[in-house]
């Protein structure tokens, strides 16, 4: 059996499974970010990312934004989680032939948005690999009051996105912004009830909220933005990489955010019982179900 | 230009000369570990290391060898900046066609070895990929005073290994135990000036330590301790993955480890003035300089 038989979420459960965390890991596997101990008001979050080319980026991307993306997916979820990242190291794995300029580009584009984000790059690995890649891990610390995870969601609550969604591979996944300001504002303004990086698509992301969270949820065609670049809504709900915040807040919470006309953030639809799974509601109010998935590595 | 014209070393000297880090941070970049503030007594050290097959496995390898690996070399890191490994997450790059069965003897063989050590592991990332390549980026926990760098060697230290060098190619690269429970008696018991593992060979790596600290060596061809794998003395100086520790202490410390007779530990040579480069003194008493070289990926 290959593992593009069971897929990437079933391969995942199997690791999930097998793990054994002692009492100071608050969350291993299965967030955005693994969360800590740290020391009595923070916790330290934890998290992974590499990034292929051929599938992450191509060839011809230019250097700078190859880098800057490796460590962007990084900081987007650090932000998931409500906090701020802090420290990285970066593994390369590079063709011999590569070129000193490519990888000057590369090393560019990280550091540039490290110092945007005040974050620090501390060490790294470099080796010889067919193709590249590169794979950042990074810490950051968050308030235990801010963190959110993708288990809090509750019947009632109302769903938000930040920004525009869909169309991201025509451009925005390799030089987006990751939501750092807008999650910070957010968590120390609101009680944001659960919060998840987009970085598989709307229906498999909200997906995550749902199965962890154990409830359903009901979204409005006509409420989610789409990009100018995406082509239509299902590229919204099924590709991935638009990096934008997806987090759900009770009703009173939603009243209060919404009246700040924070137009970054709108409403698309809300929490309902589980029994429910996901539904979409057209603009004529015709409600469907939909499937949750999106992009999957295998 | 192509980065195997410059060199691995050159490589990173570019990268640490470009990194800007606060005042949290210890030690970027150049050790075995990154060195972070952590609380009164402690650091945290942070390291990642990518392994990559055809490089430092073969397709042949068995799954659970690989997986083990992985961690291993990470453990091995932290052990030589003196601390304990506490948490890692697991960046998998696989192609499509790999077998369930592949999978799961790697993540077999990472979560015995974690048990083992008492390590968590607390998350990962899986990506496509056109070769196997695993990246572990580990946290551990050292004492301040127990932290060893390899930038404390002073003249007249003697220098150390531990275990045997040379032809880990030939098996031992990959099931190695890392020197944990070795470099915690060393510093518990010991004031170590400089530690560091011995990943790219004695040369090159005793090379590392004679840099950072601004010295040079003496070593001794007799006192070597050669592996029954290795071929000739060629390959304890220049070929790698002997994951031993290579340490230095101060006469009077080193007099007393001796004393103790605790024969995993031999003295191998002393730490001279830095004019005198890196010298290897033959079984007739005669010296020569040596080439500070090993394994490059570049």
């Amino acid at each position: 059996m290959l593992i593009k038989d069971i897929g990437e979420f079933a391969l995942i459960e199997r690791f999930r499974r097998k793990i054994r965390t002692d009492s100071t890991v608050i969350k291993a596997s299965g967030d955005d970010c693994a969360v800590l101990k740290f020391d009595k008001k923070r916790y330290q979050l934890f998290t992974c990312d590499m990034i292929v080319e051929g599938v992450d980026f191509l060839p011809g991307d230019k250097p700078e934004l190859i880098g800057r993306k490796a460590l962007a997916i990084s900081i987007s979820d650090i932000a998931a989680c409500g906090g701020i990242p802090r420290y990285c190291v970066v593994s390369l794995g590079m063709p011999k032939n590569t070129t000193v300029k490519r990888v000057d580009g590369i090393l560019r584009g990280m550091v540039d948005l490290a110092a945007k984000y005040k974050l620090n790059i501390v060490g790294g690995d470099l080796s010889r690999a067919s193709r590249l890649s590169i794979d950042v891990s990074m810490l950051g610390i968050v308030e235990k009051k801010y963190l959110c995870l993708r288990s809090g969601a509750k019947i009632g609550d109302i769903i938000f996105v930040s920004g525009e969604l869909g169309g991201s591979i025509r451009g925005k996944h390799l030089c987006f912004t990751p939501r750092l300001k807008e999650a910070r504002f957010l968590v120390e303004n609101f009680r944001v009830n659960s919060m998840i990086d987009l970085s598989d698509g709307l229906s498999q992301d909200l997906g995550h909220i749902l199965e962890q969270s154990k409830a359903g949820a009901v979204i409005y065609e006509g409420l989610i933005p789409l990009s100018s670049q995406a082509r239509n809504l299902e590229e919204a709900l099924f590709m991935g990489e638009d990096f934008e915040l997806l987090f759900t807040l009770a009703s009173k919470e939603a009243k209060k955010l919404i009246s700040m006309r924070q137009n970054i953030f709108r409403p698309i639809g809300e929490i309902v019982d589980k029994k429910y799974n996901l539904r979409l509601v057209d603009q004529r109010g015709r409600p469907r179900a939909i499937r949750i998935k999106g992009f999957r590595h295998f």
